[in-house]
């Protein structure tokens, strides 16, 4: 067994397997700017209109999880994520960009950026032609990756940083604990399908793929962000 | 503008469209036993065992709808939804078969039937292969005609009557409060995809034959649930 | 390794797994009475139409096939498969219809049977929801069915029976040719995926009951040409 | 009625809707140096390890379509591209790459690049999601793109180019025909489901946002080939 953080034990693995794209990921220059207050206005704003267009096809993803499940358990986790995106994380987006003289009507007209759509799609493209796990893990880089960036930049942060607000969303108690749910199911969904031998099983591999193309997709993600 | 009721100009104009068969449907031998009291305690139990399996699929089917939604006002109507079922009608269903002496390991291991699964992979196919509106259609026989079913019900039972438990959380302000939600997004939906003319557009017949396919096999559902 | 026939390994660990319902299936009363040639025509004609519907929905599945494939062979093996169903069977069904005084347009506004999209849309379902196993394994009654039924008529039929022409397409080389690709295909999509120990695997279990429900769900489809 | 050419009137109502985007496709530096003959040999071979990849996502895609199919001619057009796709444009691919030493194992084992696997599974999920207009529209951009392209460049290039052979499979009478059948196919979709005034259908401008991204996406493929 490796050395697990409160993620579970497959998250870590995967983690583990993709580490300098991993560090690349949550080490983002977008990121470091934001820990440190840095960033430019304009580029935030700009990051939070995608987000939100990106969050919806997240939660639609979320959706097909359910469709996908094959356990009441499976099917309870994963609907109470989808209301958690819908009803506080969008809502937040929604409020934030309303408080910066945005409105909803201009973000649901807002276009979406190649580097936004090309991660929502690949997420549900890997969910509608293959199985729960495969979008599970393909979920996994955006939901845990947030966490741990919640979770560091609260200790970097000062008390100035116009962004605390942002992270407190993720490093807070709610977040954070969607993560721990999330990631028991995922250490459980991994076990009943592919056994205590997991790691020897033929799918293994294509999860470990899984992983690294969403965290891939992730830092493009923030590439594009830091552009306009 | 068709005489309508609470559920909605659409779900009228279906209804009315496959008179016989909604009748068939809504006043079955099934619906009137349990109104009368008179059904075997043996068959119902049944019922609730399959009901339980149907209404997986079915919710899985509302997730889907998630997924295909086309405004956040529709993936939060769905969503909600799908919390109802899972949340509180399979709970029902459940707890009411616990009373009964049939735990929750036995539901799910009870054998799916021809005449359940023929509904529910009728619906999610209609779901995967075509629209919203598609899957939306396919939803509502079930949806509303238990409504219908349940607020005549609560009229004609007697106070003794063993099945009013099941009566009442059809007739009940949450059920109701939901058809009528459901029958204002499906009014929204065909106005916004198809326009006010919508009963010349190419799809309005295709939704037409959804609506009767879906009444035929809950017709095919009460059959099923007669025999053993 | 158990007693194979010429359709490979899996099919036969499947099909004698659910050996009564096979027997009931490959030996059910419409299928003796081709056999005899004692069918109503009347009855056979009804047949024929729910079978081309059937088959543009079997073909729409088989299509789902190439869509969830993982390799270049299952692509080519599902294609040429689509090709035999949309240019070969339906063709016939088409002519036969057509010999019998009925046009393709007629059979094209044919009311669909309960049983027969029961069984197309649970296949379809299996597909969407699950993987390349679940929908080959789900087909797989259909295809090598018909395959013994064909071989097994041409051996008892009359020369003058009148459905020797039908009997001739599935004891033919070419539809014998394609069972035995598809078994091929079968056994391999299997060991790839769930190694050589798959009858320990926790997916085979599924598998079984894929192709049990679809072993039902034939004889349902036989039950209903019976009938008027 | 526009001004069209011979791949149908839909077809050129969307290419002049996105004009801009449309020129800087057909006509990008890429292409342009395909036509000289002096795009590096490395680049193009490179290209050509992508576009394998990307064939197999497409002809998954155009599979798509069969299922997504609502005729009997709908399916046997969507049926044959998937068979013009997997047993000719695939196996010209590895041929070619043959001839330059790759195999077609390095072919399978060869990394999907963010640029393209942006632009299949934004298709495949426009067709999972949506509808067969959707899904077909999606697709367009790419077959008449290099229609277009072959068109143009067999009247530029010279004898001595080492591209020709390329160039002449997309100039050629067979994938011409390909183009012409599916732009007749798209027409008749459009007029189907959307009627002669489909242009102030609801659905319309959905369509144009579809072949808007997808010609992006070409776009951007072009970009990420020449890099390496």
């Amino acid at each position: 067994m490796t050395n697990t953080n409160e993620y579970g034990e497959i998250f870590n693995l995967l983690k583990n397997k993709v580490n300098n794209f991993w560090y690349e990921y949550t080490n983002h220059k977008f990121v470091r700017e934001v820990s440190l207050g840095s960033l430019k206005k304009e580029l935030f704003i700009n990051y939070l209109i995608q987000d939100y267009i990106f969050l919806i096809h997240f939660s639609r993803a979320w959706a097909l999880l359910i469709v996908k499940a094959e356990s009441m358990n499976e099917m309870r986790t994963a609907a109470n994520t989808v209301n958690a995106l819908i009803n506080e994380e969008i809502k937040l987006h929604i409020e934030t960009c309303r408080n910066e003289g945005i409105d909803e009507n201009e973000l649901f007209r807002a276009e979406e950026g190649i580097g936004n759509l090309s991660y929502t799609r690949f997420v549900l493209e890997a969910g509608y032609t293959g199985t729960f796990l495969d979008l599970l893990v393909s979920l996994s880089p955006c939901i845990f990756g947030y966490g741990e960036i919640g979770k560091r930049l609260i200790q970097e942060t000062s008390k100035n940083n116009k962004y605390n607000n942002w992270i407190s969303v993720y490093s807070g108690k709610e977040y954070q604990g969607l993560c721990i749910v999330i990631g028991k199911m995922l250490d459980e969904a991994v076990y009943n399908r592919l056994g205590k031998n997991f790691k020897k099983h033929i799918q293994w591999s294509n999860l470990e793929n899984k992983f690294l193309t969403a965290t891939k997709l992730e830092i493009n993600f923030w590439e594009m962000s830091l552009k306009i």
